[in-house]
């Protein structure tokens, strides 16, 4: 048997194939020249598997895709605080390139514009951006030097808005240095599959799927993918938030990156450029892929199995009494599953002295499902019980270390049933 | 036991309690006189149980709040098109009672500013969004008459908007009616509890929590919250987004709703008011749900129990061979669990001539993993193996109806182990 | 012997005629029905004589060129102070139908775009209006009813302002009616005659040149044409100034009127308009007027005949002795040659006991010059001279009444040589 | 006898000496430095002698004052259409160091503002600024350095300008280099009579008053003038003109010059700003002047004494018959004179066969006044009359030489009565 994944994403591609609209990017002539047939997709799996389809060997350079990985090194170097005084994330309304300062403190309104790029990338220095992107594409990354010198040739718009960057105290360093280093951060050389990766690594929290690296924190790699949702596709981030749904950001070689926390990232490549300066099939594989797969943040899952339980009354102790009521939990110890839980067992307590609750059936617990059974624990015990947790994955292990009943609470933990 | 819920949601609002910064609107005098230390939350459960804590009795005028609820009936009675033709979805980067039309369209740019507010309810009628209302919180709500005419006498601003939106010919009917209808749509009474209802109908994927009602299609409240996530906190969508991370929208009485899909919603009720007019203490009572219950959309799970299975080789037959493979599997059958499943099948093909596959025991069944299963289950028949598929809760059969397994391939189901 | 400016001016016109790019207002069929080949030009001399040629029967509806002279009643009515508190004086760089109002107060920019205009005319009322319009022109003015219903009907963008001027408090009638009030305003029936008219009324200073009623006060008409000069032509009003550099104000219907102060002022009527919304070949007529008449405000004047004086020295008192020094003047009585004057008087005092200065021959008097003389005198009076003044034409005579020589000074005054 | 404008003009210091309102510019600490009792005035003839009064000593650097006669030398080096080519002249309603391009082209709106003086700037070079700038004031000028180099490092905001300008093709000179070279001709020391004396030179044609040089030919002196008019004192330029009503350039180091075309021009220095950037004192004074002096552009000028004529019938050819008219001018050459001349001729046709016209005694000749005169002769002469013309002064005489009667006419033309 084959894995079915990648004759589906092959019929993807080829239905957007045909679309030949939009432009390629000519500001320089690198740019220009690029083959506006290519066409590449590359789905990324959380555990870092690359499914590759079509022209997976071409390289473009980064461009703007290098914006919210810029930005992540400079939150996990410099603290959020830190960052946030620089540059905000408040969406402009507007395009990449226009300047977009607050008009108090002229501070760039988000990263993914330019202005707020340079700003993130005056965090940084070159040899942070060359090991962190490699650390996030899973591989050394070189630069394109021919294009990095014919952008900075002609970056007299990015200078312009360095300078008035400096002008409000946002920038300290040289204007066309910092501009420089910009512009060798978004010619970093990239194939479809390193996009994949890098954007799977913030799906992930943090950590390159691939090679097992924690590269950010995970509050970095959220508060990034949280900026790309809102600012990501510039002035057409609420079209694409409607139909897509996922933390996107594209770039002007064509590059088009998605993300869905804790499941993976996609990337497209594909030059030709809509009015916004987004990839014209990127976008139409996206919508694809969403609509397919349920992609979309808002779709509310379907109807999931909730967590549930069946119970067992047992003579637990020999003495031939069933004082003993077992609770095999299944599903997920969340939010919703352990209020319902709680909300049966105070409606109806059990009269059984002890009360055995087997998790060793449950496919997931979230913390505030963890916090708020192990509260329920606590009350039942206060209220006479004798508990027995069965654990044997550990899941009610927190980050914080080995379960807390908490106060005159009790409860005993077994790891096998 | 008491389910601790009502427990800790009292302890977050008294821990926000003493925060008495921001002001209350004072345009007109109906909200200029309400009580500033009015405070109240609820939370609601996605099958419809209501924890409220504080002011629960507290009414309010719906104000702003009452835009994505318009939207969502215009949206269900118009359909997408019609209604994208007449408001955008881009947030604007600007106050919520700037004019922020398109250019050269005249289009408001979403329905969360007034401009695009009133653009809606002009595609409703005052009965349409009386029953809607009505039908989202679960009970009839009425109208503040005197808030209403208040409202209705100061409405210049909106009127010039609604002019102004004739004149682009976005809207067809009489400025001021359309003002008036709706100021109505804005006055109607609601407590934290009906805000709660109303949000998570959203959340639940337009189907009323409490009465089971469907009060609008799945992709309508899809929509809606979408919209919400990128323009319900007016210039201040970015930090919201951010730091709580759910769709969510504020309005001047102070009120501020947020919802998890297929989780619940939540409401907060606090009258003053920071500088973007979103309530001071309902954001942070947002903030502390946010990081306490895991709620930021991008937060990426916790560590799952991902799809696992455990095989055992068995004598299906009874002919002495263990020529039968059951393949238990727990937890999600989504996208990363089969995409996985099917990868280790693909590497180490069974040899078994049965396969069994179990899936008594899994938590939730998103489609595209049960698209991608039965894909599987295809190409696994087709090398020749005899499947059967153990399926007691039907969590295979897909929205179109009974399982179908696709060209060529073939599969026994059975509902019981 | 016939007076050569009729041929003249035929020919301006025959010169302009051809060119008929430019597009009619279309927002109103009673405008878009207008005969685009129209072509009218009259000159008025400050006495009030009027030469027109070109289809001088035709009439339009006077439209925005209602602007400055509802400014100037309104001035008038209620003085500088309390319209400036409504209305600002600044140029707004922006097209006639924006909304331009200052960001802080709400207060329109200045008088002659919409919201301006339409504050202005809250501060009037139709019979007033009538009145003064009437007053201005030299003859009553009718109103076209059929283009003011036409307008009424489409002027939603009007109201819209108009709502947003209550808003901020600009205005506090009700909008609708204001906007009714305003546009009756412009559907004042006039042909090119009686824009001429109008505007050589604010040449003259507020005196209609032929039936001489003062219709405002002087300060009144060069605030009028003050506000004209810097924001008359909308967008355009630095290419006008330094082309034609005349104050003037046009309109949608195709007129074109431009004031020279003290010397008169004409008016052209061609309907088709340029990009700015102003009369293409009405430009075209007024700059060539501009060019061959020197009409331009900051054209240095041609070598004038500077006040000069002829020097006798005469025995006036027939003692023998030439103790008499006669100063005939020629020339401007203003600031310049006076102060070559009693410069050179200052550098070379004369000896002769008896000064006699001859006014009979000086051109013009200003006040600066008259006030600089009269000190001069008492400054030479201080020194010992007896003065003697010829002025037979009263020239010296200032507005306050007869000639005072200031403290300590002494002259006789004769009005015969 | 002492002139009296000295004295005038100290008095008008010291009413508005006591006014110690605004704030010194501090983006440099050299400007900061500045003494804020700093108070100066000259008035300049449109002969040159200068009146100063006040701190006649002192020396600023002539920042923004440097942008009209910047213009000016580009005009006369380039042409008209040139630099209309990369600067606009429209008012842009905005602060002077806003970017300000148009949104289209990139073009700045005006060379008032930083990104059109830059953009002058660059068509001209330090040593063509060094020898204008010295034409201008009369006298060699020397630049700060020390205020130079401290503009210089942070002229971060106008890099940004230059950077922007370049990348619209604006300008193709090294963006820092054009700051520097900027800066420099902004660094120029001036006293307040070097800044009349440049001032005076605009209003005197282009012709330094006092050496006598022609610096710009007359029609860069009107356009220079007529930008000022508009754009000269920011967005305070409706302000400014309705008030004082002439052309005026005002800079951050607190001078202020304006010009009085053909009559004079005057600077005042005082270091303390408005909110606009202009100075306090500055203004107040040109507002007395402008009362004082009815410099104000749109004042009707006083009843002047027109084009008059008295006539005499003599025998001039001893026949015993008075068939000689002798028409004695007086007054103005102007438009208006001799259209009223020529009107009562044609109301009233002499019938003397001999018409002489006596020009001995008009004060001002006005070229569309020579050419209507000289008309009628042609007219008159057609008729059959025999004209003689006595013109002692030639002013008769055009711009284009000897008296041309035209197609058909006659004329005997005698220079002594």
């Amino acid at each position: 048997m084959r894995t079915p994944l990648p004759d589906y994403l092959a019929e993807v591609l080829d239905t957007c194939r045909d679309d030949e609209s939009g432009t390629l990017a000519d500001y320089i002539p690198e740019l220009a020249d690029a083959d506006p047939s290519t066409l590449a997709l590359t789905v990324c799996t959380i555990d870092g598997i690359l499914y590759t389809v079509g022209d997976g060997d071409a390289e473009v350079t980064i461009q703007s895709i290098s914006k919210p990985f810029a930005y992540a090194l400079a939150l996990a170097d410099h603290g959020l605080d830190a960052v946030l005084e620089k540059v905000g994330v408040e969406p402009s309304g507007e395009a990449f390139n226009e300047i977009s300062l607050e008009s108090d403190t002229g501070r760039p309104l988000n990263p993914m514009i330019n202005a707020g790029a340079i700003t993130v990338h005056s965090l940084l220095d070159d040899e942070r951006v060359r090991t962190g992107f490699a650390a996030f594409a899973g591989r050394a990354l070189t630069v394109d030097e021919r294009v990095m010198n014919s952008e900075i040739e002609t970056a007299d718009r990015n200078r312009a808005i360095a300078y008035m960057l400096r002008n409000h105290g946002i920038i300290d360093v040289d204007p066309p240095e910092a501009v420089a280093g910009y512009t060798r951060q978004c010619s970093y050389l990239v194939t479809v599959a390193d996009l994949a990766a890098m954007v799977t690594t913030l799906a992930n929290a943090g950590v390159q799927p691939h090679t097992g690296e924690r590269v950010v924190p995970r509050w970095v790699a959220r508060q990034a993918l949280s900026v790309m949702t809102t600012c990501g596709m510039y002035d057409a981030a609420g079209d694409w938030f409607t139909t897509v749904g996922i933390p996107a950001k594209s770039g002007v070689s064509g590059g088009l990156v998605g993300a869905v926390p804790g499941k993976g990232g996609a990337a497209v490549l594909s030059p030709r450029l809509d009015a916004h300066g987004n990839s014209v099939r990127g976008i139409k594989v996206f919508e694809r892929l969403s609509r397919d797969m349920g992609m979309h943040l808002l779709d509310s899952p379907p109807p999931a199995r909730p967590l549930a339980h069946t119970t067992a009354m047992v003579d637990g102790d020999g003495d031939g009494n069933q004082d003993t009521a077992v609770f095999e939990l299944q599903g997920a110890v969340d939010f919703p599953g352990v209020e319902r839980l709680l909300r049966d067992l105070a409606e109806q307590p059990p009269s059984n002295s002890t009360l055995v609750l087997d998790l060793g059936h449950v496919s997931e617990v979230r913390d505030v499902g963890r916090r708020m059974l192990l509260e329920g624990v606590r009350r039942l015990s206060l209220d006479g019980h004798h508990i027995i947790l069965i654990d044997p994955d550990d899941l009610l292990e927190g980050p914080e270390g080995p379960i807390e009943v908490g106060d005159g609470g009790d409860a005993e933990v077994v790891r096998a049933r």
